[in-house]
């Protein structure tokens, strides 16, 4: 079975060395009394908490799976799961970054991004349980009616009621426009829905009382496509005024979807027959209010793909140590053995390496990012707030897309360090690669991330938020444009950011003749970007490594070792990217589809 | 459920019109009477067994997997499986490319190659039963003893009994030379063999009546190491001298694994308690022995790789073309529907034509390479045997490697295609990216195969059969180098076959400082060497192409296309791959071990 051990030296390092995020905190009226010993002792209960609790049941949740009783369209959760479920909601784990209006600990979302990270290592289809519960507290609590917020937010604070999102159907799953589900006005002000959604993940289970779907329907009268789509929210069980559970609604599990991975995760066809839902937001406006979950949604994933790539890591890290097979071509370096630990090869490094890189700078991205999300939604600086905003905005979708290309491509390496091994159920190896990949396809596949990137964050704006990023990293390449030991990372970064700007500047142009030009590079150029973040923010962990070194602490050589690693050998990836993304359309586009 | 269409235009003009292999057999005595009709009529036939019996199990065979009863020690493989084998053996297809003298066809490895592609397909889980049986006679056929090859070729060219490769133990998978099986001579020149083996696929089953084991083993007074290795026959049940059926023999399956994929396949524990054996070729020379067989395998391998990466393919082109999702970016393409079919989508293209342009890239280089097979194992001229020889060692690893590398990259593209429909069972999509990852791990993970290649078959010979490869491409640029139409083709690859001859004397001069710069660049290394091979079938079948794209045949248009696809996007990863290879071993052999 893998083992876990949540990573809070690095963690520590990257809140307290290198982001600052207690001094960056209080300057926020909502978490002034923040200090480091909070952060650091809840992420030491927190790590606890999915090393001993959620870690254990990984592998038996993906050999159970759920299981659907078609007469009550009841789900059970592989064993373990509810009573873990428990045990989360009784530590309070929930509310952590909740509204203290509703219940909530108003902790900043850095510190529940954190604690994210190392529940998605532990057991990735029990996380998404919770995942999409606080997906939906955040869409009512942006989106909802004061008597909404009232009925369901402090229950889904606590953890006593759980949250889904039901966007997709069969025949719609990125074009949202096509979907069918209908909303029927009530003479009470409520609402009839009728429709069929399918790929809803943790939407039946026996882990809650109660289940609070967060439906996409259309209204009698709503216009076609995009512009007529509502949302609304649609429990499980009907909910009394004072907040007390009443009779079934008519929504239920139809059944269940059998997986690549996340067995653990009840991925349910949810069925809707005249169930009584109440509007969230406005009429028509519902994309609009389910894109503050989405967007939320997306940084979880990016979040499972970095939980994925750090437990893949330290197993492999722990069997390429103890597995003894050949010789270092260099000379013996275990003479009392028959053979030397796989360590010593240098291609094992070099898989070692790339997922330890990516989880790292992956780490790395994901706490900068909430830390901007806290100064967007607590900054009392209005310029602070949209300066934030653009930066969220902007590494959205490549925290969603890069994080998760990364965790596919450092699971797989991970695995294949264990030989045949890896491809065995009982060493836990597989199970990482088969979850890792859903997170490349929900939320928006990673083509939608690429196009959201290069046509919506940057073209439609002229490149005003990408200019915004730029300013970080030619602000760090002039400070350090004097420090002899930091060119090796310094001019490589340079260089990558003037690649980004040129190619930006390229594809601008080229889109204006051909908007093709857009869908052919966006994939590659959102991996381009993807570098330029992770080289600015291995270039300034080495920076902070360098001004360490002398302390003895090995941590900062290995940072050190590892930031080199990545110049060396990832980031080169920019070479063949720049070259396909400039390749354009036309190798694509010029074929007639018959051809196919 | 996923369909599967036999590639037989594409086979044809590989066969036909690029590589005149009629012309080139009809050279060899073994094959002077072959002709195109017979070929096609083969294939045809081939093709139809895959679509028609073993396509349908493939599925049912990925979810019922293989069922062990632990008393009698007995494996039931899925539903279907054992019909279908009946099937085949009746169509006399185990023989097709065998020896006349037990009972063969003598057909030429070329034709067996293709019908193979067909094969892994359809099933690669089903196709590993046969599979590794013909591996067993082409070990048994070169090293077995008169006695031995009278008792047991008949029944293998036959498909009665079939045949398994039992060399890895819990210890020892790379690093054979560790293993622990122990062979005791006996009085009547037979050996009583004792030991333990694991991942024997194939390894049991209820499919044919004998099943003959290959067992690596040590003799007591074997030296240590690979040295010391030699090779048994060791058959489930034991061969009377008239070759009947006798006792059951000691060897036995003691538990199956449960793996990632291909689950339609037995990948037993084998045990062996005193079973009886006798010694193919020479004592203590077993693992030389077991190379005839891991050759053929190797190169199987790869056709695993390309025939997953062609049904991927064809599949997800179908998708493409029936889902209907979003608006193309350049203006609506199906103003009848309420959305355009994917197909559309640049970046759905993309996907498609990466998988597209390896399965054909994948395909030449397979008949070519089997060609030269046959021409190594049939020619009279010493010469041309030994160049063909060469050649296919060179290219052994390149088959393994690149092409199930690629496959990896193919299926979870064409997987992607299906969004979120890709990651459900039901498709039958996710089965090809589990089944595919085992085929870059089994028969010598892709590191060894690059260690191979970059070590032994090229470093090791001072570059000479490199340089064999090498004037085929100088020939071919040469002769193209007026031709105006084929600069696009001509030019990159000139250019990728003079840095394929830096790097390799770069490395060579490197590795004669620290070996470990061969480990460290030999994988990005075979990955290059791949694209150079592939460079210049892609331009030698764009030529072809444009030579009849006035037939009106709309199959060269598409060729062509592809091959500009080819050159445009998929040729320069080797901008990356030369980087990281010149990067060296320094960013991973600097790190101490404990900071891991």
């Amino acid at each position: 079975m893998a083992q876990y051990t949540p990573p809070l030296r690095d963690m520590q390092f990257l809140l307290h060395e290198l982001l600052n995020v207690v001094d960056e905190l209080k300057q926020l009226p909502a978490h002034a009394e923040i200090d480091a010993d909070t952060i650091n002792a809840v992420l030491e209960e927190g790590g606890k908490f999915a090393a001993q609790v959620t870690a254990p049941l990984n592998q038996i949740g993906d050999q159970e799976g759920c299981k659907l009783d078609k007469s009550t369209h009841e789900v059970t959760t592989p064993k373990g799961f509810k009573e873990a479920y428990v045990q989360y909601v009784d530590g309070g784990w929930p509310s952590l970054s909740c509204d203290p209006e509703y219940g909530g600990q108003g902790l900043p979302h850095v510190l529940n991004q954190c604690f994210y990270e190392m529940l998605n290592s532990a057991n990735q289809a029990w996380t998404m349980y919770p995942g999409l519960s606080h997906g939906a507290y955040e869409a009512l609590h942006a989106h909802g009616t004061p008597e909404q917020k009232k009925l369901y937010l402090p229950k889904l604070t606590s953890g006593q009621w759980t949250g889904t999102m039901c966007l997709t159907e069969s025949h719609c799953g990125t074009d949202l426009g096509l979907l069918r589900t209908k909303a029927e006005p009530q003479a009470d002000g409520s609402y009839k829905l009728t429709g069929n959604k399918i790929f809803i993940s943790a939407g039946e289970h026996d882990m809650a009382e109660n289940i609070v779907h967060l439906v996409l329907a259309r209204l009698p009268d709503a216009p076609a496509g995009s512009k007529g789509i509502s949302l609304f929210v649609v429990p499980k069980y009907n909910v009394m005024p004072d907040g007390k559970i009443g009779s079934r609604n008519g929504i239920y599990c139809g059944g269940l979807e059998h997986k690549m991975g996340i067995h653990g995760n009840a991925t349910a066809q949810i069925v809707l027959e005249e169930a009584n839902g109440t509007l969230v937001g406005e009429p028509n406006k519902g994309l609009a209010a389910m894109f503050v979950m989405m967007n939320a949604a997306r940084l979880g994933v990016g979040m499972q793909g970095l939980g994925l790539t750090e437990v893949a890591y330290q197993n492999a890290v722990a069997y390429a140590r103890d597995r003894i097979q050949m010789r270092s071509l260099s000379g013996v370096k275990a003479p009392d053995k028959p053979a030397d630990p796989i360590i010593v090869h240098p291609d094992v490094r070099k898989m070692l390496l790339t997922a330890r890189a990516y989880a790292e700078g992956g780490r790395a991205l994901g706490i900068w990012t909430t830390l901007m999300l806290d100064k967007e939604l607590s900054s009392t600086d209005e310029e602070e707030r949209r300066d934030a905003a653009d930066f969220v905005a902007l590494v959205t979708p490549i925290v969603k897309a890069f994080l998760t290309d990364n965790a596919w491509i450092s699971t797989s390496h991970c695995l294949q360090v264990f030989g045949g091994h890896g491809y065995i159920a009982e060493w836990g190896m597989e199970q990482f690669v088969r979850d890792a990949r859903i997170n490349m396809i929900y939320e928006g596949t990673n083509t939608i991330q690429s196009l959201d990137l290069l046509g919506r964050k940057i073209l439609a704006d002229n490149g005003a938020k990408l200019k915004k990023f730029g300013k970080f990293v030619r602000d760090f390449v002039e400070e350090e444009g004097t420090n002899e030991a930091m060119q090796e990372f310094v001019n490589p970064l340079a260089d990558i950011g003037e690649k980004v700007t040129k190619l930006t500047t390229e594809l601008g142009m080229k889109s204006l003749q051909n908007p093709d030009e857009v869908g052919a590079a966006a994939v590659d150029y959102l991996r381009v970007c993807g570098h330029l973040v992770f080289a600015y923010l291995w270039a300034r962990m080495a920076k902070v490594a360098l001004a360490k070194l002398d302390s003895g602490d090995p941590f900062y050589k290995a940072k050190l070792h590892t930031a080199r690693f990545y110049f060396a050998k990832l980031l080169p990836e920019t070479a063949t990217l720049i070259r396909t993304a400039r390749a354009g359309a036309k190798p694509m586009m010029d074929i007639e589809e018959s051809l196919f």
